[in-house]
């Protein structure tokens, strides 16, 4: 699988959704190509903690991982990327300190995702899609937005915020490269089912 | 100046007695030797922003500057090094993934003091010598504890917590290297003369 294949079912933790290392197995087991720890108000010892054990099972699985925010816990331990937003290290000091690390670049309007993609960002999360409770401050950029965005820069595109298995054909038909999800998956009674379940919609719906 | 006498006097920031940028400069001004950022609870872009400005200024005055916690954050503004405790990433990572960086361990007792050498810490921060309002959780070594970690490791040891101008020559008396403040600078009234004061207090009685 390309890296453009791998960032096509992309899931996110949620501590208060789900503990991150069952959840991730089972979303691993669902058929998730990429995972992405997000942890916030805890020490960074207790991230490196869970980051250790999301690695081995995404190398596993052969997915990718990515952490949040802590540039200096991917490189600990040996994560794919590091997913940077506004409040985190600039796209292109981490690209100089960390040249070997994938950068994904969180964006919330075509502006901010022409300055990441400038900037050395290697694929942006591009959002919220749609409203979402996950991300308060969120700007909604709808599905016009989106599609502006894919549109304006030549780096992968990953969708999130607020998709789920009823608009995600959607959201694909924007020419996204994959969708990020957090409480369609992570929310579910039965997390490797719901991916199995979005994964089979993106197979019929491959673009 | 050598890296063990840049550790004699070391003044850490704390938002809650005076914000960094000034009171650190007022510090350096006093003549202050190390500075570490210490800053909780912010995201890691707040972080960077004030530990850019604090290596300009530390190395306008030829202060070492180190970063508590944020490996990323000191790669980012070339600090000289990295603050690591308890609750952060392990000294042996920190080494393995940040080669060049001097890594400072926050210890509390002799265990982890020697743990922390064998680990390859650059030097110790041991503490807290005396009860301190700082770090609640922070047990107390004493003078006593104090010296037998001197005795027992061969890289340097500042000491911390609750040190200022009546208690720093018992202290010194010890035979660490350097002696790191928090309140007794920070909270005074007059930065720079506090700083002024103690460094005085130092010179007259160097070991
Ligand atoms: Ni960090």
């Amino acid at each position: 699988m390309s890296f453009k294949e791998k960032l096509r079912l992309y899931v996110l933790t949620d501590r208060k959704l789900a503990p991150e290392i069952e959840s991730v197995k089972a979303a691993l087991e669902g058929g998730a190509t990429a995972i992405q720890l997000r942890l916030k108000n805890v020490s960074t010892r207790e991230i490196l903690e869970v980051a250790k054990k999301l690695r081995e099972l995404t190398r596993d699985y052969g997915a990718l991982f990515f952490v949040n925010d802590h540039l200096d816990v991917a490189l600990a331990v040996n994560a794919d990327g590091v997913q940077l937003g506004p409040d985190d290290l600039p796209v292109s000091l981490a690209k100089k300190i960390a040249p070997h690390l994938i950068v994904g670049a969180s964006v919330y309007s075509l502006e901010e995702a022409l300055k990441a993609e400038q900037e050395g960002a290697d694929y942006l999360g591009a959002g919220a899609v749609f409203p979402t409770e996950t991300k308060s401050e969120a700007q909604v950029l709808g599905l016009d937005g989106l599609k502006k965005i894919v549109a304006s820069v030549k780096i992968p595109v990953v969708a999130i915020g607020g998709i789920n298995h009823e608009n995600v054909l959607e959201v694909l038909k924007t020419g996204v490269c994959g969708i990020a999800l957090v409480s369609a998956i992570m929310g579910a009674t039965d997390i490797t089912m719901a991916t199995k379940k979005m994964k089979d919609l993106l197979n019929e719906h491959s673009i």
